[in-house]
């Protein structure tokens, strides 16, 4: 039996990621193996780089190099109105659209009871405050348009039925540009939901 | 535009490792944000471990802590085979099966053309050598039984050729414990082609 406990060590570690079964794991180890050493220094130093220097803004949650992140800080937003997100990246995508000029909200991950993941692992607590420190009048709800995402939207409109704001959701159907032949029972389910008077 | 360039340049590094794409690698990118400082520090040790720590045999090209490895040292194992396979992994996967008792040799890959791999970038040179050094009587050809293995084997039996040693190839066909029904053409072919007697 081959044990060479700082290859099994490595393949173990690199396994934990998600996504990266024991079999990916071995292929990226012989990969590490391969590559010069300066490349994979390259690599270390960049993830060493990313702990050190990025950080999750304390109010809203998305990513930055200082404690508050530039969206918060900035003045010239509208603050009355905080688009609430899954993930980090989600602002990163929205953000680099251009197109949107109010606050975010990262609750970190999507109601899915399945996946172990409740409402209490997900900072809504932290969003009722802002709301209500920042006297916000709309919230949009951008979770991603699939089912934990509809019930962790649903779930975030109970919760702040009792505020006198706006509650809204992007829309979702049909992606724009694709066919129906092509598209999934729920999507096609949710264009019909959300059909609009043609103008 | 978000531009945090340590985050960018995480994700970068990262989407260069074989089977990650820039999705891929931004999803690791978060996830290693979410990581506790410690768990982040096991993995980034694991790397440099493996990286200071296993080589590629000096003789053969399998892993080993040391120059050589402990097949290619250990004085009992039967010196006149030697088993030639694509990748360093193959070795573990056989020697971990215990059956073998012969020696290996680690091509480093397969000839495939059309992902610019050719023969000069494989180790058939050093096997030739090796072949004559050891007065080796037994060529094992064990790369993959798919396209590529199949062309790499053809292409080594061809070397070899001029050599008056016994050349064999692992045996392929139908993958043992599986139905014809869930097998592709390749594998019906190969089973067909290498069909037996039945004694």
């Amino acid at each position: 039996m081959i044990k060479l406990a700082d290859f099994e060590r490595c393949v173990f570690e690199l396994s934990k990621l998600p996504g990266i079964g024991k079999k990916t794991a071995t292929r990226l180890a012989l990969h590490l193996l391969k590559m010069t050493n300066k490349d994979v220094e390259s690599l270390v130093n960049s993830i060493n780089k990313l702990k050190t220097n990025i950080k999750f803004c304390k109010e809203c949650g998305s990513l930055t190099d200082k404690d508050i992140c530039y969206v918060c800080l900035d003045e010239g937003r509208d603050r009355k109105t905080i688009c609430v997100v899954e993930e980090a990246k989600d602002v990163i995508i929205i953000e680099n659209s251009g197109i949107y000029k109010g606050l975010y909200h990262v609750l970190g991950g999507r109601i899915a009871p399945l996946d172990g993941i409740t409402p209490d692992m997900l900072s809504f607590e932290k969003l009722l405050n802002r709301v209500g420190d920042l006297g916000v009048t709309e919230v949009i709800i951008a979770t991603n348009p699939d089912v934990d995402g509809e019930t962790t939207a649903y779930y975030l409109k109970k919760l702040l039925a009792d505020y006198d704001i706006r509650i809204t959701r992007i829309a979702s159907g049909l992606a724009v540009g694709t066919h129906i032949e092509y598209s999934d029972e729920f999507a096609i389910l949710k264009a019909l939901e959300n059909r609009v008077e043609l103008k």
